[in-house]
């Protein structure tokens, strides 16, 4: 018997920029220009049919036209499609039109396109760069910062996937205008999510300036965008591999997640996580770590948003419950929720461990009166 | 606009072990009971329909009986299992099973199984770990090292994968003896491959022992399976992301990749490979690299270890041609090949690089000649 010691310890640097702003398309193409992936000419937009025409076609045109080779690879808008298959789909396109380790995926749309083309591009290649063109307010607020990404399996949402990140994020404000306004408000859920987590002074201005936000200001989308970006990088910095702080990002998802699966969809993710918010400072409060009205100016505002505060009828809550407790994260049986102390600050329920486990009974109760 | 910057550098230590003897299960049982992959206590054993009985059973008992939650995923053995869709159909078992983040993978197996499982590993629950417990010469030659993982889809072969490094790697000579003869001789074309890139001493050692390698002599396999190790250890060492060196790797691979696709598998991948180098000394000793008597002595010991020098006349020769110049490595018309500098040395191109282009007319010559 003999042994063999493979050395593998070196520096990565990870590092990108995040650019956030009006019509980032010609910003795009000059960084592009001046070598922000290095020699590659070759790029995959990958896109949805929502934000095809919109935003991906006009920047593959100036793309072209700036003489680099690129193709658009579209998969049908919405959260159904963040699945093993569209993946598959789209590597089979890029194959077909012989895209090979020398390209960059350029991800344009919201949080299921960067999601799917972040993805794919680490492992296309074993690992092309990828650009992520944020067209969403969720999308800014989720999927720019921790480079998680991952598709949806009919067993697990969330669970199959890479952790990758973008040599570079745009978050165009620009784009929001166009967005739905039941997405629109979907993004703000998870902004609100921050905000509850980490900055009072942030629920403040959200509460004070929710109009100016909804019709797309620039000081006040500029502000909230910022806020995200750093409550999440603060987060994200000092936890890379989510074994402890990280998990606070899942604030109000435990049960929003359920709800999104258990509405096969019909709700948004934001609207779900809303419904998620509401169960969590409901179970917060009830755990004496935030006051009745904390609890109730929470609500207040995700329903000042537009959001869903209560469980919509369609959906079976003993369903629900036991959905949760069948949930990746049960262990010995209960289920743990990360809770709120007050506005803008987390339960650290134990030194380093940021969610409190929750027998089933208590969990019931919330949701039965939701 | 405002920007704001992502800062995540930090030094990664993806450092293991390879650990090379005979019959190796109680040494991996011992070494996951002192914490080789920490508090984990469930373990995902894939392996395929070959090694199920012969290895990974016996292995998954003395893990239970170890007190370990162990389950066996098993796929049809073969190359055509390398697939998304194999991939997925193991990963929906484990959720089936109730595997979240909180495991370990063990490849039990071939190159098929450690790409397969270290692919999944890679993807599942964003990374989970994993070792490889290695039954072949033909993995224990190419995937021990490296961390390459991959499917191949139906037009790219070893596109889609990740690089992922094991927790640890243990190759058990003694499982060789249930290989059949034919994997074993298909072994072997990687091993000699090894020796003609990097060690005429090997090459020599190779051609005076190989009745004992064949016999599963405990000096002679040990001695291929270190220095197996050894070179591609360098290589990889040197140039961890196949920028320019590690290229040398496809020595051979040019070639036998085609054939082994037209062929619809029906060669084996050192088989292919074997022709595959057939045509690399042809073509090496046409451009004056090395001695047409050199070029000979290669072929002769790829005949002596029982493995085919010529492509069979099933396959369409013209197809083939095809088939190499629409590869993934063909730039502006020409196919780049890895050609050898007599035995024990490969040719550098230009400074750093190790792949020269070929004309479709002169690659054409060679496989009509073959």
């Amino acid at each position: 018997m003999s042994s063999f010691n493979v050395e593998l310890k070196k520096v990565v640097d990870d590092s990108y920029e995040i650019e956030i702003g009006y019509e980032l398309s010609n910003q795009l193409v000059e960084d592009l220009e001046k070598g922000l992936v290095g020699k590659i000419k070759r790029f995959a937009v990958i896109t949805d049919s929502n934000v095809r025409d919109l935003y991906a076609k006009p920047i593959c045109e100036k793309l072209i036209h700036s003489g680099f080779l690129v193709d658009m690879f579209v998969f049908p808008a919405g959260e159904k499609s963040k699945t093993r298959e569209t993946k598959a789909k789209l590597e089979d396109a890029m194959l077909e039109k012989g895209y090979r380790r020398d390209c960059c995926v350029i991800a344009i749309g919201g949080g299921v396109v960067s999601d799917i083309a972040g993805f794919l591009a680490g492992t296309y290649g074993r690992g092309v760069p990828f650009i992520n063109y944020a067209t969403t307010l969720l999308a800014a607020a989720d999927a720019s910062i921790g480079g998680k990404t991952a598709v949806d399996t009919p067993l697990a949402t969330n669970l199959i996937g890479l952790f990758n990140q973008p040599k570079k994020v745009y978050i165009d404000i620009a784009c929001w205008k166009t967005l739905p306004d039941r997405q629109m408000r979907s993004g703000m859920a998870e902004t609100i999510k921050h905000a509850c987590m980490a900055s009072m002074d942030m629920f403040e201005f959200i509460e004070e300036n929710l109009d100016d936000i909804m019709n797309f200001k620039k000081f006040a989308c500029e502000y909230i965008t910022e806020n995200n970006c750093n409550i999440k990088y603060q987060v994200v910095m000092k936890d890379e591999k989510e074994s402890g702080l990280r998990e606070i990002l899942n604030l109000g998802h435990t049960v929003g997640r359920a709800i999104e699966t258990v509405s096969e969809y019909k709700l948004l993710h934001g609207e779900a996580l809303a419904i998620g918010m509401a169960a969590e400072v409901l179970l917060s409060a009830r755990l004496g770590y935030m006051s009745e009205e904390e609890a109730q100016r929470v609500i207040d505002l995700y329903k000042k948003t537009g959001l869903p505060t209560e469980i919509p009828d369609y959906i079976d809550r003993e369903e629900l419950v036991h959905k949760l407790y069948t949930d990746k994260k049960v262990r010995d049986g209960k289920l743990r929720f990360v809770l709120q102390k007050g506005i803008g600050d987390i339960v650290e329920y134990t030194p380093g461990v940021y969610a409190r486990p929750i027998e089933e009974d208590l969990a019931r109760e919330i949701i039965m009166e939701l």
